[in-house]
């Protein structure tokens, strides 16, 4: 099921119930090439294989009540124990974490790799948590059935930031959040679609003006959509670049 | 490929440029049995069968310069307009989009399903987003390889809010976001665990005082980990619920 993590490449560990969703999407297009030529590697560990008795149990039920099961601290630890960290951090997918960022996806993608854990059912124990000192992360103020998917998204997110991923290194300049705003507008051919026709400024060769024309459209789209987004880009904005309201 | 959506049960359209990836997690755990089980449709049309010419042209470069490739207007307009949409919402998943939140799942949830459209290369050409009044979703601040891993977690979350999907109607109505809070911190069996005990009201069965407990925890955690959220959420509270600083 795993494969080891070779040296020089981005290691990823994942802690699952379902071993056998991975490496799913991630074994297609780029990051599945990626990872067929050795830019990255993915271990699966099943977390199963920690669980307690001749049925392997890793969940029992809430204390306090409740409904739902909780994934047991003496089973997720463990399983956490048995992975080789090489001073990788250790995440734990959860809609209770900090919101996954792009920054944070450049600082992991720098770093040597992640462990992953994935929960199922209501919970993990709240003291493995704290006792592994895991760091929590929500893809999202959403509820996912487990942690998987998250666990893929943020994989890709990362993988796709690594040296020799993208053919075009250019092409992560310039997207969303990297300068903390959203894209601007993108528009290829035919010219007309529809009988809308692609903006002037982008065919008349200026780039100078077509550079321009795609700040202050992703500056417009940032404040329409997204004035959390907008607030913090002002702060860091010169006077000299500041853009009327 | 595709399967024929259901009449009476949540239909998923999936548009996209590698139909290999689904179901992919989706057809296993929970929303897998739910969609062997017909309490959901999944549908996955290649995008590809509407590309230009004898190779199936989809993308294009980018009006104005720049790197990467940009998907055709044309292209995506002509496999939109080949779904059967049922009243379905039709979603572009896109880090320019809105937030996905818990609020815009439950939703959709209740609604007839519906439509991804999943991005690859830079972008979709922006007059295809207007001409075909598509709705645009982000699943956070980062940046992915193409819409698919997002639109299998928008899924998920919808998915497993379908009645009948979750054993327990009761562990969706707790759960983080349902109340505008992050969820409390959950505890099972081993009483100890590397030292530390389950905290005392949750063993000694006084109802009231568990559920106030899991109240100051959640209000506690969401105050402590996201301002945001405590803001919206305190200004709905009524005077006297209110918590101190």
């Amino acid at each position: 099921m795993g494969r080891i993590p070779m040296s020089n490449s981005w290691a990823a560990t994942v802690l699952t119930l379902f071993p056998e969703m991975f490496p799913g999407p991630l074994g297609i297009s780029l990051p599945g090439k990626a990872l067929s030529n050795g830019l990255w590697s993915l271990e699966v560990r099943d977390i199963r294989d920690h669980g307690i008795g001749k049925h392997g149990q890793v969940d029992d039920t809430p204390s306090g009540g409740g409904p739902g099961m909780v994934m047991r601290a003496d089973v997720a630890a463990a399983a956490i124990d048995a992975v080789a960290r090489n001073d990788r951090p250790l995440i734990y997918l959860s809609p209770r974490g900090a919101p996954l960022t792009q920054a944070r996806v450049r600082a992991l993608a720098a770093g040597p790799g992640a462990v992953l854990l994935c929960g199922r059912f209501e919970g993990l124990d709240q003291r493995v948590i704290e006792a592994r000192n895991i760091e929590e992360i929500s893809l999202g103020d959403f509820v996912l059935a487990g942690g998987e998917i998250a666990a893929m998204a943020l994989m890709e997110a990362a993988v796709r930031l690594l040296p020799g991923v993208l053919g075009d290194h250019a092409s992560t300049r310039e997207e969303s959040f990297a300068a903390g705003l959203l894209e601007y507008p993108h528009f290829t051919r035919p010219q007309t679609f529809e009988g809308r026709e692609v903006p002037a400024v982008l065919t008349n060769g200026n780039h100078r003006e077509i550079s321009k024309w795609r700040l202050e459209q992703a500056q417009s789209l940032t404040q329409a959509r997204r004035p959390d987004l907008w607030g913090l880009y002002e702060k860091h904005l010169s006077p000299f670049e500041k853009k009327g309201p």
